[in-house]
């Protein structure tokens, strides 16, 4: 498949990219192994393949936004490490998580280290470039602010698994926020370096952002239908930790009375048995919710591709289409 | 005393700034609480008055750097929030820190929420002033390079804390990043957005991190020889927490084996009774080490004020001068 080769360059691009702004000889050794961890371990890339197939799409060069791809993938790395010490998390892509191999305030640590790399490399893109001020500032805003807008979402997040009557509308709005602004910022960023007009910048950013949201609901929907081998952690691990994902929030809002109790009953439990979680998973199955988030996730998609019709044809922008259908078929 | 004036009034200057960087009806509200707890709590707001300061220190206006002014104030709390979190400290400023007050998963949440912010205030600075792209870069690379460094001097705080031998050497590396590398930040990008020439930069860098590393030495004697109604925590907290500080690395280096023995059963002992801490402090005063770590911190703040001779005389300069002298007489 030509996208799937398009995606892979890119790919072997950002990581000896990423390899230069978190080399194995920093000093202490200890924040190196910690901040290098889930890195190593694998992960697909995507947000790096957004900020370079987004560069491309406006007409600009990858090679431009090589710094600012790597930084997306360790600003995204600084939020699984942290996410993981909230979620008391012990897996991720089949490794032990940060805190569970270095301690918690190791991982505290490299996640903030990273955030800090993020700006580091960031301010050399731009420096390599010689870019305007303005547009400058406009790089660092796009990813302060989404760097922001992740934690108002992972605060969100956090309330609502303490409700029963979650709506579907504030769901949205929390997963917009925890997943969707910094796809948002990458496919923006992209544009940004590109020199993308601004209606282009407007179109890639909306994109980035639907399909963030697409990311996270199909995410939710293989924490419960997932494979443990592909997915690289427990399934069923958001219900033992109570969270308020789209299936829930939707089982809740159509099930029976019977079910509903049956499902609240599990959720949050992080002692659940096997047989408790798998109850669980059946009233979501039995009620129809996976039915309804899969196409929920599918029509987000369908309305990310259309915000593409702007970009004139280019490989770029085929592989942005493949990348949004990829986002809801991936099975990791 | 007209300094402590000149000061105070800088300090007014940033609080409604801060204000207006973690506004009150930021959602969710919780959010809100957990990143302004500390700020509301009190604090010197010492790097502010560092910015503001040094760039009117090389003729510029201090209201041109408010922004950023703001924006170290946020970095440095938090570094607080963070590292109360990985030293289970309970209380600072004389209030419950964020964990204990909101949970872990909420402060580490406001801590990446306030690093975020950073970013985005410096932005708006650098977007104000209309400054250049390259001016512009070196502002954000100052930034994310003293955060980065913060982050390997704690990583390293940590390392040492497993220790008997740590060297002077050691330590002063160590303290150097942890809290030298974000005073020599105020300092540097203070002077930059002053348009400060190239030599008084450096020289107000060195200025900042010199009275930095006098700051953190004194601050780790006030943890043994502080009063905890001024010091705004408990006293004896580094030596339960087993911290290498200079007092420690000092005494370890000089005391008989007996009294050496005797501290080390100590240090690091989180249930230490008072008694026990108390024992340990008057190791560390029988071997004379308050006198040597007085008498460094004294020597680097001379070191500091040095740096300033390449500077105008100036109402600002003196304040520089006279803030170096506060760093290491203050009981709080």
């Amino acid at each position: 498949m030509d996208v799937l080769r398009y995606l892979q360059k890119k790919a072997r691009a950002v990581e000896s990219e990423i390899d230069r702004w978190l080399p194995k000889g920093l000093e202490p050794d200890i924040l190196a192994r910690a901040t290098r961890h889930l890195i190593e371990a694998g992960g697909k890339r995507l947000r790096p393949c957004l900020v370079l197939a987004a560069c491309e799409a406006v007409g600009g060069r990858a090679e431009d936004a090589l710094e600012t791809a790597a930084a997306l993938e360790l600003l995204h790395t600084f939020t699984l490490i942290h996410d993981d010490i909230m979620d008391r998390d012990e897996l991720r892509r089949n490794v032990k998580t940060v805190h569970v191999l270095l301690g918690e305030p190791m991982a505290i640590t490299a996640g903030d280290a990273l955030f800090a790399k993020v700006f580091e490399a960031t301010a050399a893109n731009a420096r390599r470039l010689g870019m305007g001020g303005a547009r400058a500032v406009e790089l660092f805003d796009a990813i302060s602010k989404a760097s922001f807008e992740i934690c108002r979402g992972q605060a969100l997040d956090m309330l609502l698994e303490t409700r029963a009557d979650v709506s579907e509308e504030e769901y949205l709005h929390m997963v917009g926020m925890k997943t969707g602004a910094l796809m948002e910022a990458s496919t923006k960023v992209g544009a940004l370096l590109g020199n993308g007009k601004p209606e282009q910048l407007s179109a890639l950013a909306d994109y980035g952002r639907l399909i963030g949201m697409a990311f996270q609901i199909h995410d939710d929907m293989l924490d419960v239908a997932g494979e443990i081998e592909k997915f690289g952690k427990p399934i069923g691990s958001d219900i033992r930790e109570g969270k308020r994902t789209l299936l829930v929030v939707r089982a809740l809002a159509t099930a029976p009375s019977e079910e509903k109790r049956r499902l609240l009953g599990v959720l949050g439990k992080r002692e659940a048995s096997e047989a408790e979680v798998q109850e669980a998973i059946d009233v979501l199955k039995r009620t129809g919710a996976i039915d309804y988030v899969n196409e929920k996730a599918r029509r987000l998609v369908v309305e990310a591709k259309s915000k593409l019709d702007v970009l004139p044809d280019s490989d770029a922008k085929k592989a942005l289409l493949e990348l949004a259908d990829f986002v809801v078929k991936r099975e990791f």
